[in-house]
This record gives structure tokens, C-alpha cells and sequence, in this order.
């Protein structure tokens, strides 16, 4: 069996990522993509489409490797990135279940690409598969962490800090951190990826404020 | 301390086997342990009698090796192979604590085989270990995994795809994947370990039919 | 990157250790660090003070190293030690997010530990940095696992096993190990770290006793 190296393997950072929506994942992926060093390998798996006819994907960007379906779950990170390459992946094992291409198929291309093999693709125009007209922040709850906080797909560059953030029907002020407000009390801040994220000193926003996935967001000011 | 190379750690598949149940873990072992290379090395912990007089495994089946507890965890896997042998581990680590033979008795066991020792152990016919009258494919769901889907006992070659399953008064079609149903529909389907598995497309099999773990399965046509 | 080899990878055992409560957790962590071998290195972020101006702490106890925020965590182990040292941090990354120290400043420390580099720090006297007054055992819940037994932060030295433990109005006694109780039954044991912990055979402690973190427990006999 192939060995791969510590440095090189793939960690599962989101095994909780949003199911069955390739888009929230898209914006969660952009976000903390970039904090690893070049060459990572990245499998990324979120793929209700498993078994019908959707691409399979690689892609390099900005040095980072992506290996994944191909459902614009590698939308927003190809639209960020200063440089980006898209093959679609034509190799195809000997057995290919149904439902799990995510074993049978996405982790042997990581793996050998850990390896140092690139396996049998063809390069495509990267503009004949990024999918155009998506925002460039989704003002959506994008993935709620295991202490209740809930993450947007909006870059808190895009807010100052003086705005209100309004989900539920409730108006969530900025702070800078969790203990910028008092116990139990909700704010927003930039996380350290960047994103605005809505959370409860002490407490879980999810519950707090009844927040949950794909929950619109808006702000003012 | 032993130092274990990466290609031989051993993965934690299943940390939410099910608990207290040998029986329906037998089942999942079996159905997911032949995917693994040649020479993996399984630590199985389903241990409710633990403390208890249980005598302690060591197996070596079609050229894998599992260790644990000799509590029914191993039956299918053994009765299934091509070849297996099995060994009553006869070593005692210094401390044993009454509660926790999988860290102080089955891990470094396992450890050890990693190294390439074997422990003092004494080896058994097969059938004086194996327990008869199993079922060849066990009617119930043995596991339910964390988007809901519920696995059962059953190997999907055991039944024709123009079969309905019965599970919680309901019946259900088959399906060969989640894109062949619409969203929200229950379908029955040869998941990628060949087993029969309950899932609806993009939702929650356990919540949408009511289905838990041990539930019994039934089939027509 | 820096590669750390297998035997020193800092395992993440407690994923879900009490959140916002380091005292909790201290205790948790002082009866389970013991069991890993010399030269451990442990990176523990319960850190509800994050963004505000609490300590950096570096501590090497009976040969071990531990990481994290100076906030409580480390008092219970420091005080048990046979032989503990205590340094400030003093060393910050080029960027420092307000509210993620865990990736950005303790993370490093410990990844460079593994390398075997001291970071920039200055030791200070134990007796300034360990907090006085904490209790030699803690009468309360600490931790529920996943099965949803509850352990306290009592060595079940401190009791004799003919004691009634108290706790949400019932009363429970003690058994040496699960199977010895009869399936349902409630009973409280010393868990293989050497905690009292409550558990049901073959149930779950948290639904059948309604215990959660943080209640507290008595003993009588």
C-alpha cells in the first residue's frame, strides 16, 4: 500500500461540512483553504450527485491541490485564487461503486497525487468550468460549529464594524472578540479565517438565537 | 515508545459502533474488513462484558488481523473467510484494569503485531471458537450513520432489486443511488461495502422513517 | 512544513473536553496525561478568555510538556507533580487573530517542541503561576463521554468502595465494573484513569440519572 508521508496527509477539517450542498461548502472551502502551506493535498468530498453523470475534478490553485466532485464545490476558490488549473479527471478504477466515489475514485487521485503521480486527466479552460454569477460574499449561515457558533459565507471585509447583523429577525452587534460581551450576549466578529460569524459569549448561538444552516442573513449601516 | 508507520495505523472506522451489541458489530466488521490491505491490522473494541471472564481474540482471517474480545465480535468475519485462524491471547499486561482491556490489553497487543511480534497466545480449532447458528445475512439495521442512512445485516446479492423492504410498516423501492430517487424519498440500496442500506435523497433515513438501530428488516417479491 | 514523526503527534483526546469551564477540564486533564509516556507533548485549548490579556503558558510536569492558555488549566496537574516548571510565552507569531490562539500561537509552540526547539519564554516560579485554594478532588461532574457515562473529578481513592454516591437526588452504589450490575442498574466505579465515574450497564448515566457537566455529587459511608 502506498505510504504517505505525515506532512502530506490529508486531514478531515470539516467531516460535519454542509451535506447535500456543494455551495455552502464552496464558500467554507475558500475560506480556509489558503491557510494551508503550498502542495497540500486537499480531497474534498460533498457530492449528492454521486452516480449520475457530474465531472470528476482536479485543480491546482495557487499551489494547493483540490481533488473532488465536480458540483461547484471548487467554485469560489477558482474565482478567488491569483492562479488556478482545471483538469477533469479521466482516469476511473477497475471497481467504481455507485455511491462512493469518494473511496473508490476522489481517494487513489489524492493519494497518488501524494505520490507524486498525476493521474490520467485532461486540462480544461478554466473558464469552460467555473460556473459564473455567483456572489462574491453568500449572506447564508454556511456551517455551524460543534459550540453552536454559525459561520457565513460573507468576509467580514465587506462589513464595517459599526454594522448590525440581522438573522431571525434579531440584531446582532460587532464585537471583537468572545470576551468583548458579556456572558450569554450575541455579537458578530471576524473569525480567524476571515468570515463573519455569529456566536454567544459562553453560550451557543445556534440555540440562543435559532440559527441554522442556509439561514439568510442581512445587515445595515 | 513503538513507533507505528503511517501505512500501518490503524483507523478508528467506527467509533460509534454500535455500543453494548457484539452481534450487529459482527455483521458491519465483516461487510467493511475485507476492503483493507493484506496484513491490516483491526483493533475491535465492542467489549459490554468486559471485567467479566470473556477471553481475549487474536484472528488472522484471509491474511488480516483482528484483535479483541472473544464476545461474537469476530463470528461472521471467521465463517465467511476463505481462511482463519484464531488464538486465545494468553498475555497479560502488568496493570489490567477492570474496565479498559482495550487500552491496556488489546492496544498494545496490536501494537505489537504492527512491530511484527506476536504475543503469547495459544492457537484453537476454529470451530471450537466460532458460536453456530448464526444467520448467513442478519434481517435488522446494524448501523445508522451520521446522515441517517441505516445499514443493515443483509447483503444486497441476496436480494433481487425488484424486492420492497419492509422496515417500521413502510415499504420501500429499490434504487441504484441517491440521484435515481427524487428528494425526500426513501429507497433501499447495494451500498459500496455490498450491504443493503436505507437512505433518502437529501434527507434522513432514521428521522423520515422512524428507523433506529436493531430495527428488523423484512422483504417481498 | 515541519514533519512530526508518528510516535509524536499530539493526540486529540478530548474533542469535546467542557467548553468555557477550564477548571473542569483541569481536573480531566491532570487524571489523564499520567497514562502518556515521557516527553508527551500536549496541546490543550479550553481558552474562554481568548483576545483578552491572560497568560501564554509552556509547563514541562514529570516529563511531560503541556501547551495553552494560563487560565486554570494546568493548576490541578502542577500541583500533583512530583516535579514541575512553569514558563510565560513570551514568543508571538507575525499574525495573531484575536479569537483562534489555539492555530495561531500555542499550535507553533508545540509543533516546534516536537522539533525539539525551546520557544522564546521566561520561567517563572511555580508558587506565582499555580492558583491556591482549589480542592485536592472535585465533587462534580467533569466530563460525560459518548456513551454517556459521567466521570467527577473524585479519584476513587478518596472513597471507600462501600460508599452511596449522591448525585440529582438519587443514590448510587458502587460496583467494580459494568458487568457487575445488573443491565439498566446505575452504579459508580473507578474508571481506568482512576476517577469515580457513573455509568449504567448497558444504558446511558446522562438520560437515565438526568447528570450533566458541572452537577454536583456527595458520598456518604
Amino acid at each position: 500500500m502506498a505510504r504517505i508521508a505525515p506532512a502530506e496527509v490529508m486531514i478531515d477539517l470539516f467531516a460535519d461540512a454542509p451535506a447535500h450542498d456543494p455551495r455552502l461548502a464552496a464558500y467554507l472551502l475558500a475560506a480556509y483553504a489558503p491557510e494551508f502551506p503550498p502542495e497540500t493535498i486537499f480531497l474534498c468530498i460533498v457530492d449528492p450527485g454521486v452516480g449520475s453523470d457530474r465531472r470528476a475534478a482536479l485543480l491546482q490553485v495557487d499551489g494547493r491541490w483540490f481533488v473532488g466532485p465536480d458540483n461547484g464545490l471548487f467554485n469560489v476558490l477558482a474565482v478567488r485564487a491569483q492562479a488556478s488549473r482545471w483538469w477533469d479527471i479521466d482516469w476511473r478504477p477497475g471497481r467504481l461503486s455507485a455511491s462512493f466515489h469518494g473511496r473508490d475514485l476522489f481517494a487513489p487521485v489524492a493519494a497518488r497525487l501524494a505520490l507524486g503521480e498525476m493521474p490520467v486527466c485532461t486540462e480544461q479552460p478554466l473558464l469552460q468550468r467555473v460556473e459564473p454569477g455567483w456572489p462574491a460574499e453568500l449572506a447564508k449561515v454556511i456551517y455551524v460549529d460543534h459550540y453552536g457558533n454559525a459561520m457565513t459565507g460573507v468576509r467580514a471585509q465587506a462589513l464595517p464594524t459599526s454594522a448590525l447583523l440581522q438573522v431571525q429577525g434579531q440584531s446582532i452587534p460587532h464585537a471583537r472578540t468572545f470576551s468583548g460581551r458579556p456572558p450569554g450576549e450575541a455579537f458578530w466578529y471576524e473569525n480567524a479565517n476571515g468570515l463573519v460569524e455569529i456566536a454567544v459569549n459562553q453560550g451557543r448561538a445556534d440555540r440562543r438565537l435559532g440559527v441554522a444552516l442556509g439561514d439568510p442573513i442581512e445587515w445595515a449601516g
